[in-house]
């Protein structure tokens, strides 16, 4: 299936779920139009940035993406130079234990020796170096059969994000990085709580980065979860045959929903983390992705048309090419569309979520 | 010229001066889209409601509306019970003194005894039978060759307004009202002025509301600005000729820029004024808008489609029948259209001239 028959045996593969639609980031962000698809932080979108930022550890022909119907073609396009049974079209969403254990399972009945490393689709890294060394560091700690992940330094007391605790005990070191062996991970914190994780230096953003043997994974997932070690089983025996369709529908459908993090990471013993630091970004609402991009001299990050008198710390976001005026705003987020315009303060990015909210349960075309 | 035929001797004619082009309420009003042609507080637009509420005073063969060249053919279709003749075209603005002075010549000239009031074109006025009662005190006053003006009660020390102080000499009074003799007219005061104009109880807004005859107008026309006086009767003299165009375009450009106020209403001896209260408002800028307009149970002000959370007291303004989602928003205004959109606070709603100004400086088009 895959045209990899150039790679050795136990090379380095990227898995990349393009999943999600980027609910705080609409009215930009909409289910057509998932914000791994924009183009927030450049000329290209998150979502190829990510393919570009692996390509020095895997060419495309080991670069896998996980993504729901809906997108494929968008994706086949964007990344023309992904050959198209790379593009794993799952059903429906189960969450990311299937998405990544789909990959998991075609990769393994070509390389058993496998390594790879699974990244989100619609994050931002700006120190490319930097993640390339903790990903090199992540596969030789892969390579003594753990479960790596990338944890990131935490640079505030993040409520938003996850987060995985270290210990001291060294898994493996060179010189691009060092993994520990992790004590446990966490959900998102209330403020307290990611004050004292951010204070004790022990805790570490988890980014959903995970590197590992492709058998290492696989053996964890069929005693942690062996319905879906079961079921990925029985699609990967039909994935080349003339049955892949049928087959691929009717398990799936059975599949029950489950993450990486509670159904693996988790649970399984063996388990490392590789801190670093590297500029990264969930670009996960208004007022990071405005962090993100360029500021004008008095902080207003714009993408558009912006005259403004008396206005600082202003996010201005528009795919209209109209005239955005502002006269004494601070810390506004003003996103203009063509169906839909959002006005909010910065800090009420994380309530966008509410609004897109109310406007499914109103069965609004601007949130389609 | 005029189709009056039917009118005694000595009726009272309505003068609308629509000139401005209410820049505050950029960027809905346009010089191309001025103030007194748009529906911003019904379905009618000012100009129509200003014509409506005085239909009781005069008909349209005694209503004449004084504009510029570029707005003549969208006044016309706005009003098409207006007689043709009785849009009088000025070739360039020139003030108030100048464009209510021709229609004073030419209302004069048809009948001499006649009763003038001049009211401006994109003004507010909730109370239509005070002001109909205003209106007709002010004639009773005017007969007696007074230069009567109409004087609103102030509702709060307004800096954006003139004041008209009055004394207690009463000129007139019946069943409608009283007028008194005026004191003086003063420009916009600044903040503790205006509070003790107010605490004063003497001094009322200046509204721009003239009743008169037209002799004793142009009587005093002649003393106190003699050049315009006979600019305006040549005027007057070539308005059934021939040579009306040219013969005005030659004198209107000769014509100094001046107002009723500073040209005459300083400096006449007999001026009086009528105090009245009518839910007048001028309509200046979008924080006042908002409050003409209804009001939702939390205070948004809304034209168009509105979704919202926890947003108070806001104005929302769409042309483009976009979707408008505002979260955590308190007294802001959001104005939009098809080429500008604006986000201010309502504090700051006198600053939209000073955009407006930017934006011509940088001739942009969305300010023409």
């Amino acid at each position: 299936m895959f045209q990899s028959s150039k790679s050795q045996p136990g090379s380095f593969w990227t898995v990349i779920p393009a999943g999600g639609s980027g609910t705080r980031l609409w009215p930009l962000s909409r289910p057509t139009r998932p914000k791994f698809l924009l183009p927030l932080t450049g000329e290209r979108s998150l979502l190829q940035q990510t393919v570009d930022r692996l390509q020095p550890l895997a060419p495309a022909e080991r670069t896998l993406v996980v993504c729901g119907p809906a997108h494929a073609a968008a994706i086949a396009r964007q990344l023309p130079g992904l050959p198209e049974e790379n593009i794993l079209v799952e059903p429906s969403p189960k969450g990311s234990a299937p998405a990544i254990g789909l990959a998991a399972v075609l990769i393994a009945r070509h390389d058993p020796e496998a390594v790879m490393g699974s990244f989100a689709a619609d994050h931002d890294v700006t120190d490319l170096t930097a993640f390339e060394h903790a990903v090199r560091a992540a596969i030789v700690c892969a390579r003594n059969e753990w479960l790596c992940t990338i944890g990131l330094n935490p640079a505030r007391p993040e409520t938003g994000y996850g987060y995985i605790e270290r210990t001291e005990e060294v898994v493996a070191s060179d010189e691009n990085g060092t993994s520990f062996r992790t004590a446990r991970f966490v959900e998102k914190p209330n403020l307290q709580t990611a004050t004292d994780y951010v204070e004790s230096g022990r805790f570490l953003w988890n980014a959903s980065m995970f590197v590992w043997k492709v058998t290492t994974f696989l053996d964890e997932m069929s005693q942690l979860m062996p319905d879906l070690y079961a079921g990925l089983q029985t699609i990967g025996e039909a994935w080349d045959s003339p049955n892949r369709d049928r087959i691929v529908a009717q398990v799936w459908s059975g599949l029950a929903e489950s993450t990486i993090d509670h159904g693996i990471m988790e649970h399984a013993p063996k388990v490392a983390v590789v801190p670093a630091e590297m500029g990264w970004s969930d670009v996960g609402d208004w007022h990071g992705l405005g962090e993100l991009i360029e500021h004008d001299s008095v902080g207003n990050s714009v993408k558009g048309d912006l005259v403004q008198i008396e206005s600082r710390n202003c996010v201005v976001w528009s795919e209209t090419g109209r005239l955005v005026a502002l006269i004494g705003q601070e810390d506004t987020v003003v996103v203009d569309t063509p169906d839909a315009l959002l006005v909010i303060d910065r800090s009420r990015a994380q309530d966008v979520k509410r609004i897109v909210d109310e406007l499914k349960r109103m069965k609004r075309s601007e949130v389609r």
